[in-house]
């Protein structure tokens, strides 16, 4: 492997689609990124993808390139290839990696193109070069207008047998919970997510000082001492505390790292997180699990999946995209 | 590594002590068990332990042992070799691995003692010679007084990094739950254990027809007809429903096997279990969990205590007991 060769990495999401240059130190040296045509046909979507790609490949890096890894909005299948991303209602087990090893500069240079959940990305891209280097076990959370999550174990990234695994936001807290859009219910980002701290504070009589609704805005009050906006991040961070004991207990962690646009709260998130943790994280072997600030921000999803596509694959796990081996 | 080799096993439970001998195919050969002085000072609770060794030492087979594996009630710690058994109040971060090392017959053959949690050492079992052999990625349960659990990650135990990882029945299935002698609140063992089906039964109304106020008495009731007898075994199942589909939402499952004594009531408890599952198991990768009973039966203690004494140490994890290592 040259160690001045580059990863060509995508992020795919319902809002836009970023493209970058990623090195073997995990370092972004060139991004671009076009809207996501989210509503329109599936051919459409995969012509932004294309976009992107022919942006990329007009970079004097890209003679550089060995590989693509691609991150995308789920659920995904790493063993298909194929994605189906909540808001991209017209891909449903869509085949990316097939389409994206179809584009010409992909196909001539034989590339492999290596698919990742955007979560499990976002963990492989903390874990290499973020807050989540050096720990064998850990939780990366984004806690965002919804909840997503990835597992480190051992000290690596753990994607599940098809690339989806760390779905933190979809594990019931509440059994008796409200019903879910996933068609579960209690779910953990019913409560925790941003999108969940405004909804709750508006339906206990919190109004905000002008039009912004949003839990930025439920920040602002309960930092000007609002008991209800108080109160929403409180359950929060208590339904956050949960979850990351519940893995805890499961799987043993080192750690829990934070990001997304709530963890703007700062405190007022992480302090009922931490206290709410004292009493959810109970055995011994949960004690003691450090809560930390993710460190990559909007870079890591196209550093993660620049992650996932250099990672060796596991023993025991299917090769994540078997499109083609690596050619020397 | 002799085909013909042996591994003396122990399984120490706040009930009994069992000891065995268990050859490479999996085949528990012999077995003997004293009870466990659950409530005597530390040192007699090893006399026992020491007894079940003597034991296993007076039988033909312990000239081919060539290592001892040890399963504990928890919780454990493998990287210390210690146990805090909460039914056993005098251990506490007792040294039970250094204990039985220093047995005269384990030390004049330098064998390897290697220790692990009770439903850890289940779960290897189940997936040694049980229902999760051929599985990757399984979770095991044992349901009974209390629910115990482990897990099978990438085709190997997921032992976690001080031997308590699968720890499923303390996990919060609901935020305001009661509280639990754990110190946490909402935990699964509250809601769907032999003795929280048996508790809320009876707070509900229900009377047994005699003196017998177990959970195999609330099974009887429901089988005939009782509706608050069926509506207790219907909150265990979704509770253990929430709980798996939980572990399959962070993990990815192929299958959940299921053992212990409450599985005793068969499809009054399987039945809701399933029937709820389709509910919290709602993303598509969760969805086609096998839900099938485990295969062993008590023999899994020891089976599993042998299994972990055979595995090879993960890449990642810590040796579980770095005692010392097998002498050719």
């Amino acid at each position: 492997m040259r160690s001045d060769a580059l990863v060509a990495a995508l992020d795919i999401g319902g809002t836009k689609i970023a493209g970058g240059l990623v090195d073997r130190a995990g370092t972004l040296l060139h991004e671009v990124q076009v809207p996501t045509p989210a509503k329109a046909e599936a051919a459409q979507v995969l012509g932004a993808v294309r976009a992107v790609l022919d942006l990329l490949v007009a970079h004097e890096g890209w003679r550089a390139v060995d590989r693509v890894g691609v991150g995308s909005a789920g659920p995904v299948d790493t063993v298909a290839g194929t994605v189906s991303p909540v808001n991209i209602p017209a891909w449903r087990d869509y085949p990316l990696v097939a389409r994206m090893a179809a584009h010409p500069a992909v196909a001539v240079g034989r590339l492999r193109v290596v698919l990742g959940g955007d979560a499990v990305a976002m963990t492989a891209a903390e874990h290499w070069a973020g807050a989540a280097r050096g720990f064998s076990h850990a939780l990366c959370l984004v806690v965002s207008t919804g909840v997503g999550a990835g597992l480190v174990l051992h000290g690596e990234v753990h994607a599940g047998a098809t690339g989806n695994a760390g779905h933190l936001g979809h594990i019931t807290v509440d059994l008796d919970g409200d019903p879910c859009p996933c068609g579960s219910r209690g779910c953990l980002e019913r409560v925790a997510s941003g999108t969940a701290i405004a909804a709750w504070a508006s339906g206990h009589g919190w109004r905000p000082e002008g039009d912004d609704t949003s839990a930025a805005a439920v920040a602002a009050s309960a930092r000007a001492g609002d008991p209800v906006a108080l109160a929403a991040f409180d359950r929060a961070g208590r339904a956050l505390a949960a979850g990351i004991a519940a893995t805890a207990t499961l799987v043993e962690l080192e750690a829990a790292i934070l990001g997304g646009g709530v963890l703007r709260a700062g405190e007022l998130l992480l302090d009922p997180l931490r206290r709410h943790l004292r009493t959810y994280a109970a055995l011994p072997f949960t004690r003691g699990i450090q809560i930390l600030p993710a460190a990559l921000g909007t870079r890591a999803g196209l550093v993660g999946a620049a992650a996932l596509a250099l990672r060796p694959i596991p023993a025991g796990e299917p090769e994540l995209t078997p499109l083609r081996r690596d050619v020397p």
